[in-house]
């Protein structure tokens, strides 16, 4: 069974709810610019799983909130996700490298800010239309926290001496205060009176989506590309130091530190990935990062203890098991 | 006498709502994340005349708008600019023409572009705590139209054969509607009953904001750097065809067109604004460029005497009379 219909399966419960954002998403792409409905088009290959949109839907179903709105909000979130992936692709250091002074590639880099700037400008106009101010508000302030998490990491680049409560600083603001948001989101959106269970929601999508950016980590630095289904050895490439390489530079001794800073920095080398695992225990840096994702996601299950128990709690707890073990 | 002194005189009489503006625009560039502080610190070298928030706040005091939130409207505004200003810096021909593909360009590429997301969801956290939604949701689509605009100008680079109408229709979105939205809420902003002044006052905006743009296009053809503190001839290297050499290449043989667009594409050539010169009849491209400034800005004239006959209005008379006038 592949790992998307293990998740359609997940999703079944919502689907009409999921249908619904696909049209709010579809609507909200439609442009009469002819030029950007041509982008937007480009735009569907981003369209992934739809992560943040389910976790918002599966909580609010759970949580028994029946605000018809919640397909635009989830709209709305996967619009937000959507601008920060297009901006991505600018900051993408494979891309700057490969990048040329044509005229070409000049206009990619200014479509791609344009786009993402668009993407935001519409996400934030759509929310501003809804009928209670929360969705804005906290959509707002959430993607100001993941503009921080970006720059902190980018600056952050080749920072081996990084602890990892740093590196789990940057992938909270980068990834998961939007997972927290979508869940928090998913309880409050049109409800005053759920603050407790919206918190304990909110903690629940930031450490699922910790978790998510750790295995996300470990595919790039264990995935085979075929089954990841895209480039793996990116972070490296980017300069990345992710959770298991930070672990394996704490352990290493000197020598080994130089070899591991050696293999990010050798831009001739063709399988960085492979340089890094003889500089390094590399077997036992995974480990440690697999160790804290599984931690993150029992304490996550934990907090699904505060829902009822129903179908839709049940889905909750399969996405996160999945995060686990997903092997794209 | 300067012009930014004759400025100054001119919003003298709303000094204290720009003096609160100020201030709140600079608590919104306050930021805990020292990274981000610096970057910020660097920002101010893009404050220039705040010339959207002073036609917002004078338009607001003229129509007798006593919201004690104007200020703060009007820094989201400025807010917004920055925004633009800071990603046009990415996608600034002269900067990527500079770029090298180290990591010292690489990580100001990408700091512009988390810069400015940062901004933009700064202004948008900040309109959707406002009282009214009338700001958050007038400013989430005038943004859009803001980047659809600047993807057009992207697509349009170097296309000697678009009408002035299409030239009118880049330049209106790409500035025209903020200054138009900055009018329009100084009017309506906390008010429901001044929907005919406020249209006019969005029409005055969209006018002064399209003659703001030609005349800063005349400035790049015509203008002298040491006056006017910036790079001049920077959109004939950015391949941006702008109103005056567009009357110019319409009104050229075939020989006179090959010439312009040589000018253009010449990146060998010193001086393209000479070689340009050289090639067609700018003067007179020039002569019509200013002429539909003028019929611009006497049209916006047209329009404030919508407004009681106060101070306020005689300023914002003097602000469009400043506009055709500016050297800077």
């Amino acid at each position: 069974m592949s790992t998307s219909s293990t998740l359609l399966e997940f999703v079944a419960p919502i689907e009409p709810d999921l249908l619904a954002m696909g049209e709010t998403l579809a609507q909200e792409l439609v442009t009469d610019d002819p030029s950007v409905a041509e982008m937007v088009e480009h735009l569907s290959r981003f369209q992934g799983k739809q992560l943040r949109a389910s976790l918002l839907l599966l909580v609010a179903r759970a949580s028994g909130n029946g605000s018809p709105e919640m397909p635009v909000v989830a709209a709305v979130v996967e619009l937000i996700h959507l601008a920060t992936l297009v901006h991505d692709d600018v900051l993408d250091g494979a891309e700057i490298r490969r990048r040329l002074p044509s005229l070409n590639t000049t206009w990619d880099n200014q479509i791609a800010v344009l786009l993402g700037d668009w993407l935001y400008s519409r996400a934030f106009a759509r929310s501003t239309r809804l009928t209670h101010p929360l969705a804005s508000q906290l959509l707002a302030t959430t993607t100001q926290a993941i503009c921080v998490g970006e720059i902190r990491q980018a600056l952050g680049r080749h920072r081996f001496d990084a602890s990892p409560a740093e590196y789990e600083r940057i992938a909270m603001a980068k990834t998961g205060v939007l997972y927290g948001a979508a869940a928090e989101l998913g309880v409050c959106y049109g409800r005053l009176d759920q603050e407790v269970l919206g918190r304990e929601m909110r903690l629940m999508g930031q450490e699922l989506g910790l978790a998510f950016q750790i295995a996300d980590d470990l595919l790039d630095i264990e995935g085979e590309e075929a089954v990841v289904g895209k480039s793996v050895g990116t972070d490296i490439a980017d300069g990345k130091v992710t959770l298991p390489v930070l672990h394996a530079w704490r352990s290493a001794d000197p020598e080994g530190r130089a070899a591991i800073e050696a293999a990010y920095l050798d831009t001739d080398c063709a399988d960085r990935r492979s340089a890094l695992r003889e500089a390094c225990d590399l077997v036992k840096g995974c480990e440690q990062a697999r160790a804290r994702a599984d931690e993150l996601i029992a304490s996550a299950q934990r907090r699904l203890l505060h829902l009822p128990a129903n179908e839709m709690r049940l889905s909750l707890e399969r996405v996160l098991e999945f995060t686990l073990e997903r092997r794209s």
